[in-house]
């Protein structure tokens, strides 16, 4: 009995010692494992510093070389021809940099008054280019994702209006999809300035335009469906009579507007649904070739994306130029109401603004994208067939 | 004049081979600096991926020594004091790792559903210690300034309901309010999610607070407020004598229960920025403690956390209780009016069962806070006057 309880002692006190022993080591690695984490920190931003001030300084000399060169072409002591070489060779260090791995140590753009109100003064950069690469490919499928649910989310109200709702669109499933809006188009301007924060070249224009989307959608969350006339379910009988008076004084054609203005919303925007998804088509393919490219630099990737997509782009321009104009005509009808006197709510008039605001502002930026590229594929074809002369 | 001619063509030629040269000298620094940009990014990620594993594979010991520990004191074969004092040893070791530089390097928590719904898989984590104390401390001020507006703003919109909108609150600053609510929810709980991804320790309910928050911001946008009979800012004349025959044919206080309800939200709402602005003072002074005692561990950080400010958690507990009772019986107002039947619009009953929801969470996450304070607290007294007695 007693040689039993003194080795369970023993082995108790063996194992005792067993544990402390491990603690200490798992201790010690602790402490290492902290040293070797803050020193390779450390060195990290050391060597970092270092690329940043290089990166920096190859950016200004670029800067100072270009403009010295295009003094001295204006004050024709420089053969335009040479300059414009020179000028080529400049452009193509400056695509090294800014597109090459080197990006990363460029310090980073502003990230913007929208993305520091919502998530603080946190970094969005990633520093690895195949991270950025990913982040695009995300954003498209992303897109892809909700172009679906675009031409979802209203077909089902437009069916079950004409169906079920006995033509009337009842408050709740517009409010929900007008929530979703708000949902989305808050999602697509993050991500779109994360992109830009990441060194995408999106026009500008496309993150104000869902900055209007936004507001749209907020807007028209506080707008007041039921009031209208036309819709029966109202609650209370008072109510309801006051509305078969307001029917019956003026004509039903000139309360119409609003339901009828939600209608129309709602048609547009199925085929932004449709419009979104040949976009995505497009601009995916453009990516891919991007990837597919790899550590070419950013001249030649922009070759690849005119080439073998100029097909799309005559599919692609009519339907964005009908949904524009679309759009404004959607816009101009809530203001004729608004001004008519027939519904005087101030989301009437909000919303007619901000649609023809968008419809103008669209339109200018995808002519002025059209004529980007169709200057820049002249100037492409240009050097090739000079290239081909010499 | 054939001279001049030729010396300026000499200094064109001379200016044109000098052109080239710098040009050159720029195209070989970039490609120098993508190749070492590309070098060291490749040996960060190695550097990395070996102290990754390192982490990983402390941290699986960790628990596993732990277990062992745990069995054997359970079977009677260790001394639970000497266990408790290797327990803390191990406590110690994994807030070296999870506190310190190391934990840069621990495999990321997943970042949670809605910051990937917005964002997208970009990474919000910092990777050095001091960005992420930043970021809190960045949290903190930016709570500040949403204390002051959160008091200030209901307070303007009651003290104008009194003086210039005669007892009536009208639609559209009550909604501007909505929408600025809506904006502030989801700015914070997107700052708490990335906080969580850098590490902190808040508590999920806070965050699931936020989410209901901004839920109630959203259903409150689209509730007519001005559809309240007790309001006069009717615009058509037949709708102001039904409001009439309204408040004749039924007893108005019945009927002002959502101006009443929206009243006292912003009554509340008032009280909750004093509270904020207690909370803040409170933590930022923690934070401070921590940010001073710098590489101390996580234990010695909640000794500081714990000591110093226990009088100020006196004032603040009170005014918390007060303010969830205040929320809890605000939402049973709204869910009584909905239930006796006076206004059954879905968004009174939406809005109630959240503040009743949010008021009870509030309660229990508070308690148990308080709970885990105290007992920590006690702990920590105990092994002090053990030590004290050793």
């Amino acid at each position: 009995m007693q040689r039993a309880n003194e080795s369970a002692s023993a082995s108790a006190s063996a194992s005792a010692d067993k544990f402390e022993e491990e603690v200490g080591r798992v201790m010690e690695q602790a402490r290492e494992l902290h040293e070797s984490g803050a020193s390779l920190l450390w060195k990290i931003s050391n060597e970092e510093q270092s690329l940043r001030q290089k990166a920096i300084s190859l950016e200004s000399s670029i800067r100072r070389v270009r403009s010295s060169i295009n003094s001295l072409v204006s004050k024709k002591l420089l053969d335009p021809k040479f300059a414009s070489k020179l000028e080529e060779d400049l452009q193509r260090a400056s695509s090294i940099l800014t597109d090459g791995e080197a990006a990363a140590f460029l310090p980073a753009k502003a990230q913007g008054r929208f993305l520091r109100m919502f998530l603080g003064p946190i970094n969005v950069r990633a520093s690895r280019k195949e991270v950025q690469l990913k982040v695009k490919e995300e954003y498209n499928s992303y897109r892809d994702r909700t172009a679906f649910l675009f031409l979802l989310f209203p077909l089902t109200l437009l069916i079950l209006k004409s169906w079920i709702w006995e033509g009337c669109l009842p408050a709740f499933p517009v409010q929900l999809y007008e929530a979703w809006l708000l949902f989305l188009y808050t999602g697509l301007a993050m991500r779109e300035n994360i992109l830009r924060a990441n060194g995408s070249d999106i026009r500008p224009w496309w993150i104000y335009h869902h900055y209007c989307a936004m507001l749209m959608a907020l807007v028209s969350l506080t707008w007041e469906i039921k009031r209208q006339p036309n819709c029966a379910q109202s609650r209370s009988l008072l109510c309801h009579c006051m509305l078969i008076i307001y029917n019956l004084l003026l004509i039903n054609n000139l309360l119409n507007p609003v339901q009828r203005g939600v209608e129309l919303f709602l048609q547009w925007a199925m085929m932004q649904g449709v419009a979104m998804l040949l976009q995505n088509r497009y601009q995916r393919q453009r990516l891919y070739t991007r990837i597919a490219l790899g550590k070419a630099n950013r001249m030649d990737v922009v070759w690849g994306e005119t080439s073998g997509v100029d097909g799309q782009l005559w599919v692609l321009c009519p339907i964005l130029f009908v949904m524009q104009g679309f759009e404004a005509y959607v816009g101009l009808l809530l203001l004729k109401t608004a001004f008519v006197g027939v519904v005087t709510e101030w989301q009437v008039i909000c919303c007619g603004i901000l649609l023809v605001l968008m419809a103008v502002g669209n339109f200018i930026n995808t002519i002025q994208t059209l004529m980007t590229k169709s200057r820049f594929k002249a100037k492409m074809k240009r050097s090739k067939s000079k290239a081909e002369l010499d």
